[in-house]
């Protein structure tokens, strides 16, 4: 199932969400292409090109209302929904994620925490149990999940994404290294920190 | 101090960087801008306008040699190089990313580690025993920092920034959601998680 919209739109629509909330938070009521594209270091036909995706938004002669366009843009990256999220590894990063204050807010809602060692099994996280990693099937069974934060280490990966795939998960944010292979209908976003420790020595070595 | 090459050809770098180590990695010799492009979603001619930023890399006839082009890459990104890491904040976040086994290998070490809560000073990461911030300028003063991560709070964000701006430092990675504002010369990479989370979803609702 390949998305009708291209990466690079669909990397850009979280920037604009980002852009519009600030510019309404700053009392903005009204914009334009070539404002957003300012803010996003693009082109004001860029901007323009990008919303026609989704029908276009903006009114000749008006631009756009800051916050019609914010919700519009929010409905479409299903910001207007809830997302029941299982987390696969419970170590220092499981735990930051499951600690962290700003997915809530967007729907994410973390509802079940898993792990393989048994001493990390039965501790609280943020106020849910570290179940054991071998009711992870049984869970999916009985529960509907919509996004898996894999957060486990790289050899268990591929395994746990088969697993959540079988069950029906289509949505996989993939922190271990590992390149997963995964059907068609199932989305993966993978996290690669490094590379942006890259920019930073490409930035430190240019002069 | 504006970097001359655009910021969009600096993201592509890491990721001709990954592609590039993978080839190697299968024991692929030789390989082609029309290769590379197709690997990255490119096209050859933007992947041979990239590399003539830095001068070109190619030869007419034959492509590129996987393992120099790589070495160049990699020289450009610095990772020839060791960098001396402070790490700021040492909640879960702050303790996965000293833990992490990611980035060393690149030449990133982790030299000392910051925390305000009493709780948490003197107690030991990853074989380092977190200092008090309140010794950070000390420490600047007296000790050369080529990156600092800030996974501090929100609102400790902007004064650490200041602070490890006025001592030097010149390359951030900002885990902070807070929008830094740090002197021309220092660098700043900012994570934002949630960005990823929302492409997730917009998959999940597109169709």
């Amino acid at each position: 199932m390949k998305s009708k919209i291209s990466r690079a739109v669909v990397k850009r629509l979280p920037k604009y969400q980002e852009c519009l909330t600030r510019l309404l938070e700053d009392g903005v009521e009204r914009t334009s292409s070539s404002e957003l594209g300012e803010i996003l270091n693009a082109t004001a036909s860029q901007v323009r090109q990008d919303f026609n995706n989704f029908g276009g938004f903006g009114q000749q002669g008006y631009g756009y209302n800051v916050k019609t366009l914010l919700l519009e843009i929010e409905k479409i990256l299903g910001l207007n929904k809830d997302y029941k999220v299982v987390i696969l590894g419970c170590g220092n990063l499981g735990k930051a994620l499951a600690n962290y204050p700003g997915f809530k807010q967007y729907g994410y809602n973390t509802v079940a925490l898993f792990d393989v060692d048994k001493n990390v099994i039965g501790t609280e996280i943020n106020g849910l149990k570290v179940k054991d990693i071998a009711e992870l099937e049984s869970y999916l069974d009985n529960n509907k999940v919509d996004i898996v934060y894999l957060s486990c280490t790289e050899d268990a990966a591929q395994d746990l994404a088969n697993t959540v795939a079988d069950k029906g998960v289509k949505a996989i944010w993939n922190f271990s290294h590992y390149r997963l292979n995964v059907p068609e209908d199932v989305h993966v976003e993978s996290v690669h920190l490094v590379e942006e420790l890259f920019r930073l020595s490409f930035y430190l070595n240019e002069n």
